[in-house]
């Protein structure tokens, strides 16, 4: 990548005494097409402090407002003195035909990877934009973030992208990660086989190095991850989860209870009333990591 | 009004252990429309208790979907043991001409007052539907809510509901209220002027009976009541809110700091972001009152 572009702030609204920006950009990782992200600062009681940042991939459909607007995470966040990014789910008016035909495709669906098919790979590379842009670009703006403290969470197709990017990471760029409800193993999905098949030249066999399953089951390392789903979940009940699948290669790879925790909470759906529920476990199970 | 309609659920979602109920009638009041609303009902742990209720009211634009979904009630009432009961905000497709025209009058914007404009008044009777009609539907339902045990708190539009019903009440239906940056003299402001001149037969002399300054000033019995705005308000700003009006008239009447809260909040905007901020201190106010 050349040089940081320069981050316009298109609004701000103060929010338990810390201020949450909404910001635009020309990425060039996603072909040079308009960006944006929200990011929330704590109340920052010294100058010079760096604090550390929890990354939130939001679902199908979703936007960079989504998890700021209903995920109930701002107000244990302020509290702990950590910063949540929030980007966007999918490129967007890149114009490539087919990109707005369906909601679980293109637009709003950009599944967090990097695409290799020569008709999406200008414009749908979610993963590099998430992983090295954005950072790139907070920092070089001088906002006072400290990106070795970072950690990742998201819901269903953005659960999906925080697993996949954490045991992904060769950098170990995240200090844990957690999900709401995610596709858990895309190769095995309905979603995730429409996602593969159509961005990546591979197809299902090049979904494997997006698949949270295949890539727990070749992990070794210590991880540290929770997962809640809910059993009243319409796409659960319908196969496109699979958490079950992840679980199994998690234990059989040698991850114990202490490294993976995949809770079930009966009757819970897929909304964000489930997410709101359960979210201050979730960023308080990060500030582990994140303050240590 | 005759027998209570029935009740139709819409759907349900399970959020901290409660459960967040969207249930649709043939509203009488609102002249045979479907009408719609959400109910929280907290996790209850003996059978035949009921519990207490707060009235949620939305301000323009919002539906009874908005407050529910990003306002950051639910965690707190949940751990009190409140209902949140949101209603709409306006009725939905009485086909009045001009109804859709503009963003702050017809749908979306009822001002929660009784019409009487002959045009208007078969429909726009949000001060019933709030007062008498939704207790009677949701109590006839059998659902364990205890509507002797009531307070109301609003947004904008909804804090100029939540004050103007809970003075206008002879019953004193409500034992609180409270308010985000509330319409806090109508008659003053131009969305009161023009809600009042649309609505009301007599006008402006007639939005008296719906401005909570003149209300307070003519309020001798004690009162509960909080309100929160924020300096970075472009309506409060724009004098579309004046809550320095209701204050000079409640402390003129004789209300002091105890009865009566209007606190101004540095930089703090019109948006959820603002109310989910303080939202904690609302429920936690009004469970002073219906825990008592």
């Amino acid at each position: 990548m050349s040089n940081a572009p320069t981050l316009e702030k298109v609004s701000s609204n103060k929010v338990f005494e810390g201020d949450l920006v909404k910001y635009k950009f020309k990425s060039e990782v996603l072909g040079g097409l308009d960006a944006q992200f929200n990011l929330f600062i704590p109340h920052i009681l010294k100058t010079g402090v760096k604090v550390p940042v929890l990354v939130y991939l939001a679902g199908l459909t979703c936007t960079e407002d989504t998890g700021a607007q209903k995920g109930g995470f701002l107000h244990v966040a302020a509290s702990q003195g950590i910063a949540i990014l929030f980007p966007d789910t999918s490129p967007r008016g890149a114009g490539i035909p087919g990109e707005d035909a369906d909601w679980d495709f293109g637009t709003g669906a950009g599944f967090y990877l990097d695409a290799t098919k020569p008709e999406w790979s200008k414009h749908y590379n979610m993963a590099t934009h998430i992983t090295e842009e954005l950072p790139k670009v907070i920092e070089a703006a001088g906002i006072p973030i400290d990106f070795k403290r970072q950690s990742i969470f998201g819901h269903s197709m953005g659960g999906h992208g925080a697993l996949t990017l954490y045991l992904a990471s060769k950098t170990k760029q995240y200090r844990s990660a957690s999900a709401f409800a995610p596709i858990s193993n895309p190769t095995k999905a309905p979603w995730g086989e429409k996602a593969f098949n159509g961005y990546l030249a591979g197809g299902l066999q090049e979904g494997e190095d997006y698949d949270a399953t295949a890539l727990i089951s070749k992990t070794s390392d210590p991880v540290h991850i929770l997962v809640d789903y809910g059993t009243g979940d319409q796409f659960y009940n319908s196969g496109q989860l699979l958490p079950e699948n992840f679980l199994k290669a998690a234990r059989d790879a040698g991850h114990d209870e202490f490294q993976i925790r995949v809770r079930s909470h009966v009757d819970y759906d897929h909304s964000y009333y489930f997410i709101s529920t359960f979210a201050s476990d979730h960023v308080h199970f990060h500030a582990n990591f994140l303050k240590a």
